[in-house]
């Protein structure tokens, strides 16, 4: 009989696992069961729909459920919630939304990508109609609607992560009035506060309201309540972060992990045979600390996936770990972050050293150079580098590749002073921003 | 008595060296003796001045004679050509060229940073008045008169390296028709001929012509005679490379390495005590080979000006090596190297595995998203990277940094693949380029 792989959640994490495991297995019959009406899409992608600078909602599918099945011969199943699985009888129940009906589908292999979901505190008022989470392709239709509406005056987006600020200038470019609201101190809490600073400076010089440590009360039509006021709000953008959606997996006694994701080891095995877990669903690790981590992001959900594929392909494979590196481009500002930050270092119990420049992100003289701030936190007395924070102009964000490579390889800071980058005026100056950086901690 | 040190050759390395030298030893007197009438300057942007993208050829000057003597103390001497090094008497013997005299300056330590000089084989015609070459600012003023007369309808550029495809394109710019010739079957012979079609193409596309295999025969007035044909040329601008101001050094008796380049231990020592060199004058060694190399880089020179500033400043350091990393940009297209090429790689001695894609600089449906060619170079059997190229668009050149990292820490081409690099629809896609090319390794 053939093998069956059931997949639950045919995004990122589950098809990337699906396509390499059959790519290993040419014979492995897959199921892949789709609450929703998409096979993967770009999640990240939705910020910039909205602010208008991508056309097509559906230019953010990566692969369609036709080109899964037409060309992996894949049986891809839509609006199919799986509502249980059953490890004994290796088995998962689905709800057929569309019939009404519920199905049952065997299964030798079982990846879970189940993805995560926006976090809703129960704030009264939250799950008003103008409350809008920015989680899939019919949140963006809806956003995207209201942006182009002209009805959207006053926006308030709580939350100052990535998907916030980005919905911040989505709207803003869109002409409407917006406020970001956070909880905490500073925006970004992935940043160090010094370089969260240079975010919310840039934001306030291209008109965006920033206030922090506001505790919002209530969510009223039209309102936003704090404790200190009651700003106007057409649309509400929630951007508060994500949980992982670990119920089916809990519920059918798999162990679960850091902020409730579903444990897994190094193969992506949870705690039960021959179930796997993918992505924004599932546990990682932090290969600068050592310890378990949540993190939700396309390329882990990506590369977890691949790992769990080879594996169930009959090869061998282990993830190897994350180092949380992030990027995104906030009003024209380039922001990159790997590793630990001098905060996070220290919650992890690092004693450190610090070097922080302004440099230039190309030659002096070549036009278009710009200011680039960048941090590289070291262990005090190994020197070992920790992370880096890079915050500035063009050109700036993707140097953080060079800091997240140095970090995967276990380098010194100050051995970054020696690295052999590339310079021509046009990219960079004769010493890269990273390597003085590093000059300051040699 | 103060220690003095003398630095022959006021550029990059020379002045990194005593510049740090100082900061480490505040009662070093040091004198530079320059033949030239500038001090520290960026050779590398004179074709974007040439071309018209940087209006102000002084802009290129890092640092003036006079910073160097203010906020430095640093006695400066212009004009002044040091003729002979005299190893038992400490001194060394300079001509001062405005004044026609000769001085003699004592030293306790000596850099030298003599750098290199333009190749200029015994061609007949070669010193001719429309014959230049791409060396110091005042070339820069020559070229860019040229440039700006509009009398230059027709430019023939020897030698497709880095310089000559730059200059090239700098007269595409100004509207001249432009011919590279170079006598090898390929351009820019650091890249594998694969990629370096890649380059001809682009120029091809606009408008440059590209003639290969070519021997030039004579440089006669407004014409280039080579073995074919006769080429009209209102200017010929020679890019043929550069060799190594070693004269001096090899006078005075000191050992010669690769190329006749300056020999050099690991922190920057010359054979005689107390002597040093750093720069396009003196010799490298290669990190991925082991062997000595030349390499005539600015970014080296700084960095092992630094290394001998350090160790005479009484510090420790050593000079760590080379990957050959190196960027340029032609005709809108980036082109980038690092380490060895699949046929250098070869000439070495090693056996490789080749992985080469074609992929995208940003996500698919990013605007400005462009095509990126990345080749990877493994050793068979081990697995280890030995090297990488990339050519493509914008955005496309630095990502050869994350190469160079991995090849300075040694690691396998096919971890590559799990690399936690940056992602942001801006900036690239869910998997990185290079990220891509390694999973075709693994």
């Amino acid at each position: 009989m053939t093998e069956r792989l059931v997949v639950i959640g045919a995004d990122a994490a589950g098809m990337s696992a699906a396509s390499t495991a059959a790519r290993h297995k040419p014979d492995l019959e897959v199921v892949a069961l789709e609450r929703g009406t998409r096979t993967s899409y770009a999640a990240c992608g939705i910020p910039f729909v909205v602010g208008g600078e991508i056309d097509d909602i559906e230019s953010l599918v990566a692969r369609s459920p036709e080109k899964f099945r037409d060309s992996q011969g894949f049986d891809v199943r839509l609006r199919h919630e799986v509502v249980g699985i059953d490890l004994a009888a290796r088995t998962v129940e689905a709800s057929d939304l569309d019939a009404g009906a519920t199905v049952t589908v065997g299964f030798d292999q079982l990846v879970i990508g189940t993805g995560a979901r926006p976090l809703r505190p129960p704030i009264p008022g939250i799950e008003g109609e103008a409350i809008q989470g920015v989680q899939n392709l019919d949140d963006a239709a809806r956003l995207l609607a209201a942006a182009e509406s002209g009805a959207c005056n006053n926006v308030v987006v709580v939350g100052g992560g990535y998907i916030g600020l980005e919905m911040a200038e989505a709207f803003c470019r869109r002409g409407s009035h917006v406020t970001v609201l956070d909880a905490a101190p500073q925006v970004m809490r992935t940043l160090d506060a010094d370089m969260a600073n240079l975010v919310v400076e840039a934001m306030v010089a291209n008109g965006i309201e920033v206030r922090l440590g506001v505790t919002i009360t209530a969510f009223e039509p039209g309102e936003v309540v704090t404790t200190d006021e009651r700003l106007r709000a057409d649309l509400v953008v929630l951007g508060m972060g994500v949980v992982p959606n670990s119920e089916l997996a809990r519920q059918a006694g798999l162990a679960l992990g850091v902020r409730d994701s579903i444990r897994v080891d190094r193969r992506q095995r949870t705690s039960a045979e021959g179930i796997w877990a993918a992505g924004d669903c599932c546990e990682s690790f932090h290969r600068v600390t050592g310890a378990p981590t949540y993190v939700a992001l396309g390329t882990v959900a990506n590369r977890q996936g691949r790992v769990a594929g080879i594996n169930i392909g009959g090869g061998y494979a282990t993830f190897p770990g994350v180092l949380g590196t992030a990027v995104t481009r906030i009003c024209a500002l380039e922001i990159a972050r790997t590793g630990l930050g001098e905060a996070e270092a220290a919650a992890a119990g690092f004693e450190v050293d610090v070097a922080k420049v302004t440099a230039s992100t190309r030659a002096h003289y070549y036009p278009g150079a710009e200011p680039v701030v960048v941090k590289l936190v070291t262990e005090k007395g190994s020197g070992r580098l920790l992370g880096g924070q890079i915050v500035g102009g063009s050109g700036s964000a993707k140097r953080i590749d060079t800091v997240a490579t140095a970090l995967w390889a276990g380098m010194e800071g100050a051995e970054l002073v020696n690295l052999d980058l590339a310079y021509a005026p046009p990219f960079s100056p004769v010493w890269d921003p990273v390597a003085t950086a590093a000059r300051r901690l040699a």
